[in-house]
């Protein structure tokens, strides 16, 4: 057994979080803050999760006593209390941003200076997929991004294989993904019925997945010429969750759709949590799960190929994903605690 | 043509009512005001209004050099702003509860200390379905609550032939009822996918409702025993716009379908905005429009009758409705500018 | 371990159910069976449930093979599948109408002809927490309706005691209540956006919650006067499941809402599904769990008691139920199986 | 005043073509058809269209004494019947893809045998911001799809200005735009809280917007090398209405957002249907209306270009652009019947 802290379990991911570890057989939960709703018990904010546990000031001296922890704060609030927790040795999984980025120039050019200098680049990248054999044991992961996660997932055998001229990535997105604070945007009124693109600009998971796409050539030897830089456009849904990323792909080379079903097949051959789909796949699928679906589809008439991944995003894209990696960490098999299923339909 | 201001037009409701004055043959819309967005455009903040107007503070110096007013603030805070309007001999509708009720003991227990006193009683109850006679030449026209219209559409001829012993009024609105302020209540992920009662302690439109019930009764010279006390529970439910007002009615006499039928028949025959179905209404069915539907059926199992009314919470509840009042107001034909009809489906 | 077939398993409350045998640590699911989809995988109609069964066709020689069944199938179809898998030896938890009421002449009133009539009568109606001690060892189970579980965990309390004169009940239902067949009504154009009352001159839950109340009524010596006949209306609401039951009722003596708070915490004290809640709960609370929310409020101005209950028509109105009936006839732990949590939010 | 038939009236697009003509200044309802519920009025089917006409079965001879026709059939249906009203003298816009391709090749690969080969290329592409001069007394005109409008408005200064090498389009369509005929992808249990890409292999719409892309750079001498083949990757959003073309172009030269500001600026000035605007569009702006949104952004990081459209499916995207055509046609102010506006929010 080990005890866990769970830092900003108020908001979705964190709740969602809590209320994982509190029904996990090796894990026991046993701190849960909020900033501005301490006090309060976690069930009474979030009746679903069922946790009958008060939500608590964030306190190092308090909440440092675990064993490991879950950090479900916003980007460079996070890196501090990281940091805190690291010197505590505190093994920690981190769900902002902090420590997903591996070049210092590019995090600031994104996301300001960071919070925790010293710590950044100690962390590994989450996604089991792709990290698998770094995570276990590791003290410090940087939780992927809900966006990274889903167009990952549908690119990375492309990426492997070097495959890849040119890439857009058109991600739409279930309104959770905008936070529990109420706003305009997150306004009922202003959500249902609507979609939009939103930060067309500028959306700070661009380089995230960025950095992991050139990661995953480099890894095979071979270049991805067209990767960076990447075009990623999110938009935002009328549903509560799911998120979906169609990555339009101009290929290096000649393919055929057998050639890819072929790879995507070996791919995700040993995949507890990732699915090969032959058609397209749709959200609900995996609502409520932290399965993804992925599809590959080459249109000979364009050559060029779609590449999908679905995901829940606040589970396989947040909390059920920070779970999946703290059972790597500690040795677990990866599915403990995450083999629960969303009731159809 | 008449020059007309609209206070609070960054609301729903002032939005819809700037909305349709800017269109309308016979108003112009000189002014529009919004407490936190002045400077703004009004289709900057709502697009589908497309009136380029710029929202001002609220000035009476200002806005009360026009002949008529539409006044969206709430409860309180806009009998001072229709006092103002008054003395400038500006004819007003005020959209908030401050003239709706004709006692003040009830105001004062419901909603406090009034802000106007001396206007209190003043007004005309503008649902014209109910006040045709009195409502032209008005100077100040309270415009009723959303759910009091869809609930007195719905009793009024039972209430008008003495025939409701007790009554129990369930509820129902979109979320659009509970205004433009983004809250925890408001927020996408708590409305979506969920319903639930609310204020079910004591919701203010309660004695207004049992206020128009008790002077149906009074104006046909029969009693209605069983009116007052009215038992009333809203719904919030996950959708935009609409009420549906069932109201469960346990009659005083012995009826029947055909004789209920035939009552509700001759009571809306010629009413421009309300039409007697003979199948369970649908919110849908009026969406977008000032249209009303009634429903009544008599149930000789439990000799319960059941008197349901659809609206539009936000056009035949809010801002069509003061629009209707605003043409009897200025002795124009009642549907001037209303008649545009929502795309279906 | 017992083996279990699970009749209807492409519907919606057949493939939950389906589901959740497939993970439960007694039974062993060995059979799915589905009339126009037989052939296909479970999980190819409905991916959440991650049941890779091929769907059968009907054949009491094949799944009568088994120790258990769910029967998910509609009314009149299910009692003859019943008598069958009965006449082998198989216990039967049945999800139809066909064997929920106690009186033969009410049944044919309100579903015309019986299936199966030497079967009629022999079941135990399967609401755990009204008849705990009469389902362990029962051969065959009736699962309560959707609308009669919200209702009756709603108003058992106050049945019990005696102290109900007269009661409305209007319930509202996601949309998955009306099945999986598409139609207009079930047209995602019709239902988006809208809300209707429905099945307003007889519902056929109706004489079921009657049945119930009264047998509550009787068990305790008292009688509640009022109780039949039942004035019910049933409201479809633009989500996909959940259901409120709003009952209204008049008592047999005065009564204040501390009263009401001690009755029903005592009611539900041991409950395991059952929360009392002391403000007005929201479907969400419980959706996609087998958890039932209960909210009991008595209005001193109008003398009026209102009891909600509030569960998700899927699980606790349909397949959760049932499998905690099952564990019940198995004598195993009631909430086996039904203990995973749906995640927030 | 001209009169009017409007055939396919108990769709969704029909309904509201029927609804608008029906209010409509100039033109006079005389017909309305509907293949399975004949005999039927059509407010009866389509409540708020409050088009009191009884549906008509088809017959040339009776709905071909009008002056002129909308026909809202299905392609390879619609063309015979547009044949038998042309032969008659009826002038016709076509709503159906039967008369937009000019390449009969083309339009038998996407859809097969014509119905009525003597007519193929006699029609004008009905997009009055493409074909303003030629619309004019046309006697067929073809009414464009959906995804094409929402795409070719966002392109269309691209493609005059030779601008556009290489284009994906990744659009995203409410449920409307699959028709009212109930399936279980159109049921609200699959819609609802999910999103889904379709037709990924082939959408018909793509060889139009080839078609129309191309002749836009034809128009101006210059030639769009990479226009065709277009990628076209079109998905299912859980919301009644709106069009969302999310267009990423890769440019044939160096451009800067200032550049393409002032391009499509010029394109629309005039345009009364077409909006420009400098932040990312959504859906909702358009809703229920015949306006469009456009938004253009150039990422200096990338050198892509995003070129956003965004229409209701239904009006500007069907019924509402085949009036604006209609009018044309007979030489009308184009936005009679077309003025009245959605109601906010």
């Amino acid at each position: 057994m080990a005890d866990v802290a769970v830092l900003g379990a108020s908001g979705y991911a964190g709740a969602i979080a809590a209320s994982l570890i509190w029904r996990h057989p090796f894990f026991a939960l046993k701190h849960v803050t909020a900033r501005s709703e301490s006090g309060a018990l976690l069930d009474e904010i979030h009746p679903r999760t069922r946790v009958p546990l008060v939500l608590e000031d964030w306190d190092p001296n308090v909440q440092g006593d675990v064993d490991a922890a879950l950090v479900c704060w916003p980007h460079r609030v996070s890196a501090p209390a990281v940091a805190e927790l690291r010197e505590r040795g505190v093994r920690v999984v981190d769900l902002s941003a902090d420590f997903r980025l591996r070049d210092r120039d590019t995090y600031e050019d994104w996301y300001g200076p960071h919070g925790a200098p010293d710590l950044f680049g100690a962390a590994v990248y989450g996604l089991p997929e792709l990290y698998r054999e770094q995570i276990p044991g590791a003290d410090l992961v940087a939780n992927p991004g809900c966006y990274p996660t889903a167009a990952l997932l549908g690119l990375a055998p492309l990426a492997r294989a070097g495959a890849i001229k040119d890439v857009v990535i058109d991600a739409k997105s279930g309104v959770s993904g905008a936070g529990r604070n109420p706003t305009q945007t997150t306004h009922y009124i202003s959500a249902d019925e609507n979609m939009t693109p939103y930060k067309v600009e500028r959306h700070r998971h661009t380089p995230e997945i960025e950095q992991e796409l050139a990661a995953l050539g480099a890894d095979t030897g071979v270049t991805n010429p067209g990767v960076a830089p990447v075009d990623f456009v999110p938009h935002l849904i009328p549903m509560t969750r799911g998120i979906l990323s169609a990555a339009h792909v101009r290929p290096t080379r000649p393919t055929t759709g057998a050639e890819l079903a072929e790879l995507y097949a070996a791919a995700y051959a040993d995949e507890p949590f990732v699915t090969v789909v032959d058609a397209a796949p749709a959200t609900k699928h995996v609502l409520g799960s932290n399965h993804a679906r992925v599809f590959v589809h080459h249109d000979p008439r364009t050559d060029r190929i779609l590449a999908i991944g679905v995901i829940d995003n606040l589970v396989k894209g947040a909390a059920g994903q920070a779970i999946q990696a703290f059972n790597l960490v500690h040795g677990l098999p990866e599915t403990l605690g995450l083999e629960g299923l969303p009731l159809a339909p």
